[in-house]
């Protein structure tokens, strides 16, 4: 940030008054600018048992699988968040079930929050953010091939949580999204 | 938002290619500016079963009480932005325990994230944005001068889930955050 998105005058890094960290404050029109963590919403959508994965078709990590997730956007709550990620990133539709995973990643100021999923119907297909979109059984999960520890990691907590019969929330932190 | 905080010239609002919400986008470097939720954090601090509240020294709604609550900050997780929110507000050093409510305000582009917590000792006392900080038994809480519909809905979930001998989460949609 070089420059007040209000008046257009060149910013300062300072620590206003009162407050207490270093922010973007405008040299003519004192605005303060704050930047805060943003938030990525997704789902594990399930079709008859089986898990709806994406492989990413953008970078980073284009090619690689994972759960449909992305940025909140204003005016939208989680839950409205995660479904029209999912449709935009797997065009299936899903009802949002109970919040599953909320994941701290605090070296990239985000935190992703993914539900559980039912998919309303078997549809499901590439889009421009994927590549390929599959029904993956436990057995056929490609481990070796996600493109984010967040993918794994929830992955895994959405096998264990089945095999106990339990819909837990699974509150982590994460040093970083990648392997 | 008038000017790229990048370059410094003029921003319009448009749909950027292969998107599908309208952004405010530079005329010269072509930055997309988004804009995107912000997430609340803050605690419900508990010693020898009583609660902490604030009584509030700032707009809005200046003299009610809340819990110690405010805006996450870049390079914190949500449990370390509580802890610190209700120092700030409160004076009290608290253990962050289990997530307790997140609260979904569409209208303000806001997500609130709330945990129980431990106070660490008794110590608590006013600051710049808390005109007075006491501890209240559930008979004594002023539910008449509450703050914020999410202060009185986190505390009767909190009061119930203790009457219960749960620790449930509260996935909560309000329309927005005043009575």
């Amino acid at each position: 940030m070089n420059f007040c998105s209000s008046c257009g005058a060149r910013v300062m890094i300072q620590v206003p008054q009162g407050d207490h960290l270093p922010r973007h404050v405008c040299s003519s029109c004192q605005t303060i600018h704050y930047s805060n963590p943003k938030v990525l919403v997704g789902s594990v959508p399930v079709w008859q048992g089986q898990i709806l994965l994406c492989r990413r078709a953008i970078m980073p990590r284009a090619g690689y699988w994972t759960m449909p997730s992305g940025f909140m956007e204003n005016g939208e709550t989680l839950q409205m968040g995660a479904a029209r990620e999912t449709f935009e990133e797997s065009l299936a539709r899903v009802t949002i079930e109970d919040l599953m995973s909320v994941i701290n990643i605090a070296a990239h100021n985000q935190v992703h929050v993914l539900f559980r999923a039912r998919m309303n119907g078997p549809e499901h297909g590439p889009t421009p953010e994927s590549s390929e979109v599959r029904l993956f059984s436990e057995a056929d999960i490609p481990w070796e091939d996600l493109a984010f520890r967040t993918v794994s990691q929830t992955l895994r907590h959405f096998f264990e949580d089945r095999q106990l019969g339990q819909a837990r929330l699974h509150l982590v932190d994460l040093d970083t999204t990648r392997f």
